[in-house]
């Protein structure tokens, strides 16, 4: 469905929407009994309120695909991931923190390792440690440009992000390929524009990099670097407006942070690490937004790390701090869900479509006795679009006018 | 899902994914007991498969549609049948192995009686032997027509095919409309142009009509013909490209091996007519290729023959021959399906969505009993486009990138 009609369809009421959604979510058959984590985590909040919900799996992308985390979370905003794209340069600088401005090129940075011929030896400089890559971007922040003012962030081992922000009042294309040729024992490529539009920003990025080089080569195993994804903010339409919603993101993580920012939704303070901090963010805010994003991180980290039983723990612990609190706030609309899958088996984010409940006053009820993969495989909403979660939503908050006479 | 977005995430991996196609497989009610052709066979081992796999029901092109064979293979193989269009001229080429070039026109031609007002009273010629066709097809090959080569092919009983073939390095364009009026007691029409650049392939289409019906005149009942579906190679997107395996097509009839071959597929040799005969080219090109298109045809010529019983015992021979072999050689990706439904009490194919069973070890089995339509109505993987099945497999075949970061 798309955005523009339901932005020419919403329309207003006093009802209260909750996304909670727990990255990573879904899983995949343990061996041992063919139990995915929801499965097999004891979860009687979720599981009561499963059996006055309905239940679907939801496709992030397509059937098939994984999706990274940005296309994941914009599925869930109601946005098709495949229309609206977010550059890897623009990711890695919300998952920071960085506070893009709409005219800022990012681009993602690697230090890497070369030979004295100048060719890649490692693409990851020995995944260098968060230290070393601290002082070396501190030295990087004396590259001056023209007319751009240029930032250099750490992110963490080897990865650093670079933006630059014209200063002139130039408008400048970031329609440029990566450095990075994916490949051993050859040089780095120059950043090459791939439209008219995008030269000038290209020559700066080389003119950058050039300065860059000559200031690490005398760091190895850091002595280079690569830039890839280079990229600017999308320009999306924004959540309030396509939703006429007033919408509070509560994520602790920055990459979900800056992709709520990146829609438009106001980023709330969580004062803490802690789902509970998060639970604090969402009473302390309810009167004041119409929907929440709330974020939960952990599923996905134990996830990656292949941890079974801690990313259980994690589900355990969200039924039992997350669930009651919500539902005592007295949502008109509660949807359960995930961004993406994140089996255990698999030590990465995966294609399986996610387990979702949407509860509200108006739902036909499954009657499902958990909340699972196997149970959501049943459930009346099928396997269907993560983008329809919002449209979803939006009906059974009472807000989206009749379509037509 | 496109074509296009799979071909820019496919990454490589050692796996292997196996595409049963039992052609005409889905089925529909027999008055007797309400059950179909693959409910009402014996298959023990589909059935323990099935426990440990996902069901659904894969519609070839939409709901309600009844597809023919080359849309309903273009859909398994991932190429939206509604966007990629094969001739019926071009189709029926492939049918008997004819080699197409790509500047080829092909026509599926029918012999028919015309009485002596050249009115058509027979559009089959009286069904005529095919000895009867290779013969006068031998007379036809005579005819000349000035800047193309003529291939005319008999294909069986009153069927043949006509090919045109540039020799003068012009470039033909068959955009022309069939000259079977489909109905009796009028006179096959000219082969029309529906453009200006189809008008000068239309006019040699004509030269040589007026040729055949010269000679054919004193060979009744066949002493006339009708031209259909003209076409050319469509040029589709090549199947090992798009998806990045190494694809090989196991079929014993010459429409399916065309239609693989249309699309890239190397078209392996089967020795014998039995799928006893194409489980030993599975097994001896075991190691060669990542994708296997294995073909049943029989279930489908049951199916039209209205031959219930026949269609149930070619499912459970391929139930005991086909199906453990296939395990035996331990894929990664399994994926049990039809093209489409052949019910016996239609005696036609026809628009059900086809029973469909998905194997993978990362796969969340729905633990059915069975392997049926029922079954798969009740199964994880909904009602689904055809087309949806390549992408599930590369994905649980680790055969796609994460889509964005």
């Amino acid at each position: 469905m798309s955005i523009e009609l339901i932005q020419s369809l919403r329309t207003k009421a006093a009802t209260k929407i909750v996304h909670l959604v727990m990255d990573g979510l879904g899983g995949a058959p343990r061996p041992l009994d063919g139990k995915t984590e929801l499965e097999a985590a004891h979860t009687p909040n979720l599981d009561a309120l499963a059996a006055r919900s309905q239940l679907g799996l939801a496709v992030p992308v397509r059937l098939g695909i994984t999706p990274g985390s940005g296309p994941a979370h914009l599925a869930l905003f109601g946005y098709d991931p495949i229309r609206y794209d977010i550059g890897r340069g623009v990711l890695e600088a919300l998952g920071i923190g960085f506070e893009l401005h709409p005219d800022d090129v990012a681009a993602r940075g690697n230090f890497c390792s070369v030979d004295d011929q100048g060719r890649i030896t490692d693409r990851r400089a020995g995944r260098i440690a968060t230290e070393v890559n601290e002082n070396l971007v501190a030295l990087l922040r004396g590259i001056e440009l023209p007319g751009v003012q240029t930032f250099v962030e750490t992110v963490k081992d080897y990865r650093f992000v670079l933006v630059l922000r014209p200063t002139a009042g130039q408008t400048l294309y970031a329609n440029i390929a990566d450095t990075d040729p994916q490949q051993l024992g050859v040089p780095p490529l120059p950043a090459r524009a791939q439209d008219e539009a995008s030269e000038p920003a290209a020559a700066l990025v080389n003119q950058w990099i050039a300065a860059a080089r000559q200031i690490l080569r005398d760091h190895p195993p850091a002595n280079s670097l690569n830039l890839r994804g280079l990229a600017q903010d999308p320009g999306l339409p924004k959540f309030p407006e396509v939703f006429g919603l007033r919408a509070g993101a509560i994520a602790t993580y920055p990459m979900y942070r800056g992709v709520a920012r990146l829609v438009g939704m106001a980023v709330l303070p969580v004062y803490g690490e802690e789902v509970e901090a998060e639970v604090e963010t969402l009473r302390a805010n309810w009167s004041a937004y119409d929907y929440f994003f709330f974020h939960v991180k952990k599923t996905d980290s134990a996830g990656e790390d292949g941890n079974f039983e801690l990313k259980a723990k994690v589900i355990e612990h969200v039924d039992e701090a997350v669930v009651p609190a919500i539902l005592q706030l007295n949502p008109d609309v509660l949807i359960v869900t995930g961004d993406h899958s994140t089996p255990s088996v698999l030590k990465s984010h995966s294609w399986h479509p996610v387990p979702t409940l949407l509860w509200s006053r108006y739902c036909l009820p499954d009657g499902s006795a958990e909340f699972g993969e196997r149970a959501c495989a049943r459930g009346s909403l099928g396997t269907f679009p993560a983008t329809d979660e919002m449209p979803l939503a939006m009906g059974h908050a009472l807000r989206l006018a009749k379509y037509g006479a």
